[in-house]
């Protein structure tokens, strides 16, 4: 169905995406997929084209464009492709807001425009080894000495790990009170060039391989006190307040990959030829395919209908779940069905559909799992 | 997530229709259920709400809303309530347009006004025993003996075919050409209370058991000429000229049906303990629902989305079985589910979902199976 | 795959016994499914046929084989043929279990002989209205007067209790104690046609309209003593303890009527033309069915295997949980496709295809639903 | 369900299997996976553990044991510990059928021992660069020179390719007649040592990453004619006579599979706590894992029933179809729902559920994809 939410500004941008990809990122991307992680000069590049300045204010070197519609654009033009832009993601739609919603007048001078250029790329340190999604009893700690708060701990799962400059970390700055576990904890946005930062081990994943995803390792890392972000000790009520956004977000990238699926599948089937015939004059191929499309339609309809609400300021924490529960439910089922159509091939990882295949199983997982999806829509149902 | 489809007018209406449900469809629909039929007066009271003349120009005293918003209010709100208005989706929805489309002025002038009085209730008559959907292979013929046609046959599956005053009767007029099978069908406008046309047996159907559904058959019925539709010979061209808007119906009366299974189930389940707990305070019962919820927003969002579609001009035949297909799925898996979820109560015909279970699952078939919408959409796709 | 759960002793009984379905059943069986239940004399011809003796010891009348193989070809030939025997599934498969484990000698001297002539028809009364599946929570109360019982309540949900000439009723004869709320119940064999025993009003069912189900009504009924089944106050550790039993059952049925609907499907596809070919040369017809013809293979090897492990008294309450949840789930899935393969046809009651997708629906309901079948499952698992 | 296929000397194998993987495979594992193959020695000490010659007769230095019982505790055993023991299936399980079926005596003898002893390690090679499943169109050929045929062509999805000793080449001796595409087709043994023989590049795929997949090219390798298997010319007719075998295996392995995942899942769920609760407490994983169970045990019971149809000789090519869809199809949908409920953890490759979600993906592709066994069966069932 015709889509509403694209004006020319828009469509403009994505050619200009579509052909940056095409040039830059897949003749190379074979290689990056074997080295597991896209090469620092990408983000560079990236940056050029404007994509980290999109939503930051004009004053500090950005576009200063209030609306989501752009990274819809950038969801839909990279699963098209079936790449990754390695922490672009993270950077953009991770950490941006966290700047935007905590970050001083001083900070933000200082922080936006190497953010933009690209100069200083940014990431997200939340989860450590073995505590989980259990924030609050999270180990890392930063204690204060003069001006310097003095970061000890290790963290894990940190997208854009390895090449991160900045990295807002959160740790804990003074004991939790008996009334509120949640108390005490800190965000600081620390310098990944400082001594004692380092990266540990890269985590081998199933899918997203080109982006890398490391441990991070703090041994009396001093961080100066001016890189706090917000208020000390009040860390964790900024926690998930972006998280509407970032669902609506995994949720917009599932149904790219599936109606990129469709569409690879699409193309195989029309030039592949089993015994004389082409596999899409096979009424199970013409079946499967429309099957596929008509819930790529639905999930776009739902994203799109979300995507306008984000931008219009009332998407609901239970309708960002809803969407994305949706979305990636449908991701995984189009996705199987069009690497079937594929034989053999769809197990290589030179075909997209592989990838995608691979890459999309997160989707149901992370941004919190469907489960967590389903407790908050039931929750929200007066369940 | 907010609906952003009605306006106040709608939301009154749909007050307006509640109210009537409650007050005159409710208390006697167990009596109706069992006689396999609604009465003929309920089409009077339907009629005096207004529900005939909704799209009807004003000039045969119609209302002439060129829209289909209200006719989505009434899905909503007969599926709320469980029930259906037996033949009066007929006599709207598909003989309506019909009649739009072909009448000349001086039969619009005649049929008009006592089809939105409810005085003349209209069915259509397509399909024959035997013949199935090869509308081209039909025997019923019509003779042109002076200024009458001699209508001989017999037609099957006439949903409100019991109480119609008038049925538009696709015969063969003349026989097929070589070149051309769909030649010489014609649609006549046949009077029910003619001499020779009588009602068969009722069909005893799986669900939808007070939409009566009958054989009706016509021994050397006299019908005049002025009672054709359109061009003699060239009726073929007629048919399904309104199937996407028919299909939308059936698209939007699923969703309806899944999103009141949903309300049903959470009503079920919020007031019914099990060993001292209401089934509500379950983890399954929640994730459950949640997982239902969020596949009724996903056809709400299709079904809406395709609703201003149709009321802008712009709803294609594939995008029309897109949606038809997908909410016709969804209400299959939802409303299993949320009969589920009721127990060995979800058997019983007096509780709600087990009628929304039965009429359900006529939707993935009528209006053109999910088969038949799979090979719209994949030709659609290039395959 | 070749079966090997049956001989030739198996295999003459299913000739007689489709013979007599072909030549007692089907001519009439749209006239019972109008009225509601099987004609009174269908148990007596059921009876001459040996139905009701297999498993009841010779002394009494009966064969004394002490096997379901039998009856796994009742369930297999009523599912072939889309019927229903009304109450004699609960007359043999739920009432002689309890007669057999708690009868006493004189007992069943008195009841097994009228039991396999089909002269006195048993049923089982368990659940109140508004207690559903909490037994201890049961109001229905028995009190010693004398030589005799007597009752008052009632029960809802009797299959067969139309017809019933006697009927296990479970009723409250002490208070529960403070440690033990099941305490207190006791079985007690009613004889049907006392005074104050009346049967209240059929229930209109989704499916399975040819066995009757009734609620039960006692006012003062005087029950004699020799009429207790097993100790007085024990009757909550009777019930339960033919579970394996009857879901194994319930799985058998499940998995016949999905072969049974394949089989139909089969043939309406192969004898059905659109546009000039069989529906059966389509290839989705041909996957469609493969793929139902796939599930049906498993739920048989699943239900053989139980039924094996049932015969030799291993057959676990996991075990039969996992059957029966397999088998009913895939007899959803499967007659719902087959039924899609009707198109319009499947909707009509007069299609067995419609009786079996309606019967069916309550598989995953009674006998325990899924949800307790997967409860049973997980604790066995040590979840 | 207690299984019946197994006696002590499986039993006793099974632990011994188990064993060698806890001492020799797991403590590796990771390396090899990094490596995309296992190391040769690994194949030696499989020798050594008897596993090449089971079922080679004893004159040749095998155990001589006719059935696949051995076969069925290995796959158990390497789904248990989510490996793969690299090409040693096709070795065994594809290469030596043809051996059995096609070498001659003086052929047995020069192959058989090395066999055994796994100093020649068999691959197979049929499919070719852009001919796919299409055998017939093969463009490999080998032209009779003297006593040598010399080969060219290429070959690719050769598993095992890269360590191979010998390869199974199937190559044109002879153009096709024009009423026999299939004539011409000849089998060679070819020893990979031979000058011209060179593994080409090693695919990278989604999953499987243990089991090397290379692509071979020929240039003017010299065959001696008496490595021929079978009839010149005639070797089309011997592909696929072991089809039903190697889809019972694909079949077994795959419900293999998906029973390891259940318990990788049950025993993460019951040590990984969420705010302060098990995961394993949680409703939704009891059920999630008892439906996965359920699923399980029907694979296990279709499997073995097919196993016991194998050793009987009396596997037919529909029931092995039906299995292996059956099976792949289960091990699908459990392999998923186990990895989500091992959160985040299940996408990071060093959790076995990661890879056995990856490695599964191929079952429902190779061996025939499930559209093959569904065209078989159909077939079968008179469709």
């Amino acid at each position: 169905m015709q889509r509403r939410v694209f004006d020319e500004d828009h469509e403009s941008f994505r050619q200009t995406l579509r052909s940056f990809i095409e040039a830059e990122v897949l003749p190379h991307y074979d290689e990056w997929f074997q080295a597991g992680m896209v090469p620092r000069e990408l983000y560079t590049k990236l940056a050029d084209l404007g994509l980290f300045g999109i939503s930051v204010p004009e004053e500090y070197g950005g576009a200063g464009i209030d609306s989501h519609k752009f990274y819809a654009v950038q969801y839909e033009e990279a699963a098209r492709a079936a790449v990754t832009f390695g922490g672009s993601g993270v950077h953009v739609l991770l950490a941006l807001p966290y700047l935007k919603m905590l970050a001083t007048e001083e900070q933000k001078k200082r922080y936006l425009p190497n953010f933009v250029t690209g100069e200083e790329m940014w990431a997200l340190a939340m989860t450590e080894p073995g505590t989980g999604s259990d924030l609050a009893g999270m180990r890392t700690s930063a204690k204060l000495d003069g001006d310097h708060y003095v970061l000890n701990g290790a963290k894990t799962f940190i997208t854009g790990g390895v090449h991160a400059d900045r990295v807002i970390v959160a740790c804990r700055t003074s004991p939790a009170t008996e009334n509120d576990r949640r108390f005490g904890i800190s965000l600081l946005a620390v310098d990944a060039h400082s001594p004692g930062f380092s990266v540990g081990r890269q985590l081998d994943k199933l899918g997203l391989r080109t982006q890398d995803t490391a441990e991070l390792v703090f041994e009396d890392v001093r961080v100066p006190a001016e890189d706090l972000l917000g208020e000390e000790n009040q860390g964790f009520s900024y926690l998930g307040r972006n998280l509407p956004s970032e669902r609506w977000g995994i949720a917009h990238g599932a149904y790219a990959q599936a109606a990129a699926a469709v569409r690879f599948a699409r193309d195989y089937v029309q030039q592949r030829t089993v015994f004389g015939k082409t596999v899409a004059s096979f009424q199970n191929t013409k079946f499967a395919l429309a099957a596929c499309k008509a819930e790529v339609d639905a999930a776009e309809a739902v994203s799109d209908r979300a995507l306008e609400a984000l931008d219009g300021g009332v998407l609901t924490p239970a309708d960002a779940a809803s969407a994305k529960l949706f979305c990636t439910e449908v991701a995984h089922r189009v996705i199987d069905r069009c690497l079937q159509l594929h034989g053999g091939y769809g197990f290589m990882n030179e075909y997209p559909i592989a990838r995608l295949y691979a890459d999309n199983r997160v989707n149901r997982i992370y941004g919190g799992t469907s489960e967590i999806m389903k407790t908050i829509i039931a929750k929200d149902m007066g369940l």
